[in-house]
């Protein structure tokens, strides 16, 4: 027997495909939402087809987008010779919102990851090439997690885009500011050493 | 400006009024919908309204319930002179999955708590003692939660019970089984002292 009634035992099987949503989470939410009005579980509902219906890919960057090209694609402000690689669009957001690059952007939607069956095919790798036809873009910032997965994509990217002339770099890593170097890792120490500048 | 396309935002919104949803998690939440399939966003969509149309209270012991009556307070099997209150339908499931209590459930959604303007009318008591009238309850056992609003509920309830004529019982308080003693607190080491029984 289902510990709780069907309608809420279902509803926190959907709760549970979200990422990061555990079994004790979706159940909590699941009896969060018999607590909502009957207003607020409408819109809630609604918002969930919409975000399906209404969101769709920039045809330019790959960033989600409610019309044909992004906010930053169809920006003339924007810097046409430098691309900034991302995983996906939080990553974009993250950098958007420390508001310190004013190139564009690609959006790959994942990372190579063998382990989970992610291989450079599934990524939106072709489309990147695509935009490097025209010769306008001089510069692809590889701005991927500093992970395995990360550091492996920007390493794929890097050797099928060097042999078409534009110059690929990868963003720093080192010591995050404000941080602490007795909590940093050795990794990360050891990247900040070696990335050292004159001061 | 949002910083995310609106129909995310929204969804994150939505995500944000359920009981212990911050605003990270409500985006990664809202950003994961997006990855699901167009069934799956349908179904869970579906499964929100569902949850507000199908759930109904027990006419009987007020917990949530498909049909008039829940499964327990239509089971011929449970002994109808023992009525267990509990704070919400998790708790009686908690209790039920125990598989210790043979007896009825009151729930009465919520506990009084001044501080957030919940006082006793806005609880299932009036339903509770409409239940002890027929005469044929002989205790009521109080499972409040052990907290200050769990306490201060258990006293009302008992409080009004008692002059029925009706036994009122509270759970016990002590050291949870399995739990280490050097990491109980003060008031649970005092009442597992207080509460000791013969061996």
């Amino acid at each position: 027997m289902a510990e709780f009634i069907e309608p809420v035992e279902h509803l926190a099987d959907m709760f549970r495909r979200l990422e990061g949503v555990g079994k004790k989470s979706a159940l909590r939410m699941a009896f969060s939402v018999l607590d909502l009005s009957e207003e607020s579980a409408k819109e809630f509902s609604d918002a969930i087809l919409d975000v399906k219906t209404k969101v769709r890919l920039c045809s330019c960057c790959q960033n989600i987008t409610v019309d044909e090209l992004c906010p930053v694609c169809s920006s003339p402000k924007r810097d046409r010779s430098q691309i900034c690689v991302v995983e996906d669009p939080r990553a974009l957001a993250a950098i958007e919102r420390a508001g310190v690059f004013q190139g564009l952007y690609h959006v790959l939607h994942g990372e190579i990851s063998p382990m989970h069956g992610v291989g450079p095919d599934k990524l939106k790798i072709k489309e990147l090439l695509e935009r490097l036809k025209d010769g306008e873009v001089a510069e692809v910032i590889v701005a991927t997690n500093p992970t395995v997965e990360g550091e492996a994509t920007a390493m794929y990217i890097s050797k099928l885009i060097t042999p078409l002339g534009v110059k690929v770099t990868r963003i720093a890593n080192g010591v995050p500011v404000g941080g602490d170097l007795e909590y940093a890792d050795e990794v990360t120490l050891r990247r900040a050493i070696e990335g050292r500048r004159n001061i």
